[in-house]
C-alpha cells in the first residue's frame, strides 16, 4: 500500500507528515523506525500523524512519534509544521487551530507572515515540579560541577524540565563539556536540558541547547521558552524577545505572569511530497 | 518547477536519483548541497543523474555528485542503484547496461535475483600508482604507526587507494584508533582508504572500513573489492568472495590476474518517489 506523505522541518527539526485522515495508515514502532533511518528509510527526527478529532473544541488529533517508535507528547517545532500542513494542504481553512494532543488541546495560530504561533504552556518554577532538587526556591541557583566548577543557573519546567546559563558569547560557550555534567547533574534527578544563553539586548538573544539524551541540536523550542522566561524573570529581557538557534530564529512572548502560557512563534517548511509503500503488514 | 526523483541505497550508502533525460533539471553546487542536507533538505551520500548516452556503444551516461555538491568519477553502491533504476523505471529493458562515466565506459548487468553486478575495475597493486611510497614492491608491508605500534596492511588502488589489515574480530578491531592514523601515515601522500578484514572462510570475510575523508561508514564497494583482492593475491581467499559490511553483503569476484577487473555484486533498493520544487534559478 502505498503512503503519502509530507517532509518538512521547523528550523532544521525535520518531520515526516503523514495525513491519516485521508489515507488508511498502519503505525509500529519497527515501521516507524525503519522510516526514521536517514540511510535505510526517509529519515527525520519525528512522525507527525494527523488524525481526526476527538473532542468538540478540536480540528484535529496531533500525534508525535520520536525516530525510536516511541510516542511523545509535545514538540513545538512540529507544532508549526503541524498547523502549515493541515492549513496548506485545505484540511482547514481556519488560522486559528485547536488540535488535542497526548498532553492536552493546543491552539496553533497561522500569522500572515505565514509563521505559526504555539501556545507552549505556563512556565513552572517550583522546585519539585522541575523536578530540581533544592533547599528553597529561588530566581537563580549556584551549581558545582563535578570538575569543581562553580555556575549560576536558573531552573525551569516547560513540561520538561531545563537549566539555563548566560554565557558571554555562545560561539565559544564550552557547551559539550559543560552540557552532559549539568545533564546528569544530581540536583535534577529526572537530568536537564541546558541553555546557553548570550543575551544581545533586551529582546535579542543567541542561544545553544544541549538537549536531555540527544546532546547539542539545531533547535529547541522549550529550550527557546525556557531561556526567555529566565530572562524575563530576572528582569534582564523583555517579551517578545527573539532567540537566534543554529537552525534559524524564533521569537517568544510571555507577560512575565505565572499564570499565562508563552507563546513561541517561527516559522514552518515543507520541503517535499513523498510517497513510499508500505512493507510491514 | 517541480522535479521527480526516486530515493534509494544499496547497503545503507543512499542516493537521490534523477532522470534527466524525461525532464529538465539545472544542477549546481548550492543546489545539491541543499538537497543533500539531512535537516534541511532530502538527505543522501550521493546525488546520481541519469543522462542521455553521449557515446555509441553505451545506452546511458552516469553522473555521480557528492553532497558537498563536488563531481566525482566511481561509486560502486551507486552504480548499483543507476542500473535497477533505469530498469525499473523503463528507460531500458537490457539487463546488460554500458553507461558512459567520468573515469570511462563500465558495464552494470541486472541479475535474474535482481542483485546487481559492476565492473570495478582492475586492482593497481603497484605502490607509485597507489600511491604508497616504499622502497621495493611487495605483497604485505609493515607499518609503524605514530604511536609506536607495528601493522602488517597490504596496499591496493581500486581506482583510489587502500590499506586492508587481516584481524582476529571485526567487532573488536580498533577502528576508529588505527583508522585515522593509517589514513594520515607519511607512506599514503594522497591518505588512504583503511580496510579491517577478518577471514571467516576462504570464501567469506567481515569488513569495517575507515573511508579516507569520512570516517567509518556503512559500506564501501571498493574496500570491499580491496580487501577480497589482497585475500586472493596472498592466498587466503577464493573467488568468489562473501563480503559482510556494516549496511549488508557483497560478493566480489576476480581471476586473480591483474589485467582482469573485479566484479562486485549486491543489492540495490528503492526506498521512495518523491518530488521537490526547484528553487535556486
Amino acid at each position: 500500500m502505498t503512503i503519502h506523505f509530507t517532509k518538512m522541518h521547523g528550523l532544521g527539526n525535520d518531520f515526516m507528515v503523514i495525513d491519516a485522515i485521508n489515507q488508511a495508515i498502519e503505525l509500529n514502532p519497527e515501521q516507524i523506525r525503519q522510516w526514521a533511518n536517514r540511510h535505510f528509510g526517509i529519515g527525520f527526527d519525528q512522525l507527525l500523524i494527523v488524525e481526526p478529532p476527538k473532542t468538540a473544541d478540536t480540528l484535529f488529533t496531533y500525534r508525535i512519534f520520536n525516530a525510536d517508535g516511541g510516542e511523545v507528547e509535545q514538540c513545538g517545532n512540529g507544532a508549526r509544521c503541524f498547523a502549515r500542513y493541515v492549513y496548506d494542504k485545505g484540511l482547514t481553512t481556519e488560522k486559528e487551530i485547536p488540535v488535542g494532543t497526548a498532553s492536552g488541546r493546543i491552539v496553533l495560530h497561522i500569522n500572515d507572515s505565514g509563521d505559526v504561533t504555539v501556545d507552549m504552556g505556563r512556565p513552572m518554577f517550583t522546585p519539585t515540579n522541575i523536578p530540581f532538587i533544592t533547599e528553597c526556591e529561588a530566581t537563580s541557583y549556584p551549581l558545582t560541577l563535578d570538575d569543581g566548577s562553580e555556575w549560576v543557573i536558573d531552573a525551569v519546567s516547560m513540561g520538561n524540565p531545563h537549566a539555563v546559563l548566560e554565557v558571554e558569547n555562545v560561539d565559544t560557550a564550552p557547551v559539550s563539556h559543560l552540557g552532559p555534567m549539568i545533564e546528569h547533574h544530581r540536583q535534577f534527578p529526572n537530568r536537564v536540558n541546558v541553555g546557553f544563553m548570550q543575551i544581545v539586548d533586551r529582546q535579542h538573544i543567541r542561544l545553544r541547547v544541549f538537549e536531555r539524551g540527544s546532546g547539542e541540536t539545531l533547535a529547541c523550542g522549550t529550550g527557546a521558552c525556557a531561556a526567555v522566561v529566565s530572562g524575563i524573570r530576572r528582569n534582564r529581557l523583555d517579551s517578545p524577545c527573539l532567540v537566534d538557534v543554529r537552525g534559524g530564529r524564533l521569537s517568544v512572548a510571555w507577560t512575565g505572569k505565572t499564570q499565562d502560557s508563552v507563546l513561541m512563534t517561527g516559522p514552518a517548511q515543507s520541503v517535499f511530497e513523498g510517497q513510499i509503500t508500505q512493507t510491514i503488514a
